[in-house]
């Protein structure tokens, strides 16, 4: 028993601790092919290399959510094995595209903790950071969970909660290198609506649903080398199901969302997201969004657009939370973030 | 609502109206794996680079199917989102192999329009063309559906029902250039049969069966981006059932078909076909093949078949059609193709 | 009928008998990105290119087990079609890793005959060689099955069982060229364990757990081109259940047992084999380990280990065989393997 990875606890954290996580990965065309077979996924950008470097990239780069989950599924051996809920994301950035042959690794440093006052659980926030093989960072992200104490008894650290940014300031957004939308063809892409056709409190229900099952769910979520045991062993749970990792229902949604947005083409900011409810095999899936804000950048006919992404049990769009300020029952996600449209 | 894609219904299609499809898609490696782990295909040109090579081809293509599959999938959110029914398949061809790397898009010119007597529904006819980063056409076919009409008082087009061949001449087929069987291993190609063994009318029971999963036809619809909601939203049918992607039994049988047509390596014509019976999980696919016609072609040691393939939920072999002249119940798909075999 | 294989019978093999098994498979990216999506997979040595180069590889290898699939799945027309029972496997060892662009084909060897005293079927040994497009053996092993009979009355042949090693001897393992662990990156690779940490006789319980799906393991033995019925047909048996291919509880299990022994990078020798029992959709699958022997090798800061792989039901960790010799009704797998690992 002694070889194998306990996880750690929350008294195994300290304050500015560095953790370079296990098993770089090396991506490529079957991880791009996957990620479309498990996935509606369409945005023109990652499913054509020409329409790629039509934008002024030098191919289709792996889907921003992919290179995210990649870099996240590393930590979960060393953050979360003993977590106990998911409490949230900040500041979370896409700061260079990951192409075919990359290999991927991260780390994480632990910027925050907060033992809670039942003395048996605390809260570990860590910025996490993936890097190519050039050591490049290709993302990075804060995430905080509730972990378990190993020995109620081991005295509390002092308490350091980080302030987060609510919102990335699209100044700090980073724009690929040389992305051009220019010369973006609208046809291609699937729909007519550039940046300018969205306003902000407008929203949109992208009708389309995909109902869960457990082998698509395991697959992905072992694609990106996500070890926790409560998404693949139908034994662990006392009510035997398998809850589906998180980001396979950020994917699903935000592959939904292609239908109504499908010029929001790259992710470039996550500015925060909630796992409102469990989701299980079986539930079927739809996504509505909301446009936030909208702000220019610097690069050619590109725009950026804040929307909030929310998946549901198919309950009736636009419904968030209820008077008593609690998520709807049917709301799966709720997440926020930036994306490039054409202008 | 207004930003999501509604599909065409029947009064929006114009004879000779051409549209477009989006989001062109590169092929690659990683499709060519899902290919082999969703159906059990294994026609050796598909399967192994020497083989195509000693054959005369740079390497392996993409299976025929699959590029069908990806041409195909762009016309749904174009021609059939508010399809009735998939009424047929005419005049397909295969003109150049898709190989790794390569970029498909599709277009479809509308080729024929007719209102039904209701008034409500009408049939669109298109020919549809899939081309590749270079212009090159590589596959096109004719189809037509059944589409509701938006409006009922819309008035109704002027009916103009295409002539269509009921089968290609095999002077038209187009054999990829280089195509060489004259060196041919049938050892390693897995049957000693070549094209003159087989006899016009005989039949071969593929013996072997498949029993259909949700996970997989919706993987492998969704690798072709088709986007029917029919297939992956179990509350979309009032009885909770995911229809199955009719391409996926095409496949499926296809693939079965290699138990006794190992050497039928290249699909070049479609001269028609209809699903005949609609296709659930659970159910097992087993499958037969009728010779039809045979003809020589002008390339080295290769012969052209002409094939009929039968998809059934498991019946007995060979039989089609009961005496009132409708399919058998059992009966999924009935197939209509030519292929290329070693002579 | 005529057309289609029926499979050999046991009086169709003759000791000396080469049969070349049909359809090379080229194999790349995509089958290895599928093999991670299929299994928990995470040795970084096949994970990361970079991880391969600094161990003196000039990529990452295909899984070593994802080889021992393809040359396996070949064999299964020719050898296991009517097969009643898969016997055991010895003499096993991968001489040549395969890369991404490899063609791997295989051939076997009948090496040993004896018909058993029923009459009714026999015992077939066959050796079968794996080779790339560079006619080099990438690995061979034995395995014999019990065959039926097509006529019981065929006479019976010579009874020859050739003698196999119960063990390889560490000697004729075969390092790949360049192997190098000298500077071994423990961190990248998930644990500390050194070979020096493990003790001969010393037990590793893995913890995780994975239910089966019917999905998962057609689709990963479909991957192998592997066409027995029994896996894919729901109505072939008569309890309706898919007996899983044991390659893929193989599979399963050492991706398992990355947990504790995540430092037995490369398997080099299969000394034997066993499917105690047969695994079917819905169970959940577990592992443990138990370290039968060391050796050093030529390479630098290469040592082998032999480790003893258990796949269980989930029951009791450690508990093989019941007092009367016979396995525990529990587990599914007992293997016999060498393993290299850093020094």
């Amino acid at each position: 028993m002694a070889k194998t990875n306990p996880g750690r606890f929350f008294e195994d954290y300290a304050l500015g601790q560095v953790i370079d996580h296990a098993v770089p990965r090396t991506v490529g065309a079957g991880e791009r092919a996957l990620y479309h077979a498990l996935y509606p996924a369409r945005h023109a950008l990652y499913s054509s290399d020409e329409f790629a470097r039509a934008s002024g990239l030098p191919q289709s780069p792996l889907d921003d959510l992919a290179a995210f989950h990649v870099v996240f599924g590393k930590t979960v051996p060393d953050v979360s094995l003993n977590a106990v809920a998911n409490l949230g994301y900040a500041e979370g950035r896409w700061l260079k595209p990951v192409y075919a042959g990359d290999t991927l690794r991260s780390s994480s440093e632990v910027i925050g903790l907060k033992q809670n006052s039942n003395g048996k659980t605390g809260v570990v926030y860590v910025r996490t950071r993936g890097m190519n093989q050039r050591d490049e960072v290709v993302m990075e992200y804060v995430r905080w969970v509730m972990v378990r104490k190993r020995d109620v008894d081991a005295p509390a650290p002092e308490t350091v909660v980080p302030e987060l940014s609510k919102v990335i300031d699209p100044a700090d957004l980073v724009i690929p290198e040389g992305l051009d939308f220019s010369g973006y063809d609208f046809t291609q892409a699937g729909e007519a609506h550039r940046w300018g056709d969205y306003e902000i409190g407008e929203t949109i229900d992208h009708v389309d649903g995909v109902t869960l099952e457990e082998a698509e769910h395991m697959m992905a979520t072992r694609l990106w080398q996500n070890t926790a045991k409560v998404h693949f062993d139908a034994t662990f749970r006392p009510d035997g199901q398998r809850l589906i990792y998180g980001g396979h229902i950020i994917s699903l949604a935000r592959a939904l969302s292609f239908n109504g947005l499908a010029n929001a083409q790259m992710i470039v900011g996550l500015n925060g997201g909630a796992h409102a409810n469990p989701a299980f095999s079986g539930l079927t899936v739809k996504a509505w969004s909301e446009v936030l804000d909208k702000a220019e950048t610097s690069a050619p006919g590109v725009g950026a657009i804040r929307l909030r992404l929310v998946a549901t049990k198919g309950g009736e769009p636009f419904a968030l939370k209820g008077e008593d300020g609690k998520y709807q029952p049917d709301v799966l996600l709720d997440l926020d973030y930036w994306a490039l449209m054409p202008m």
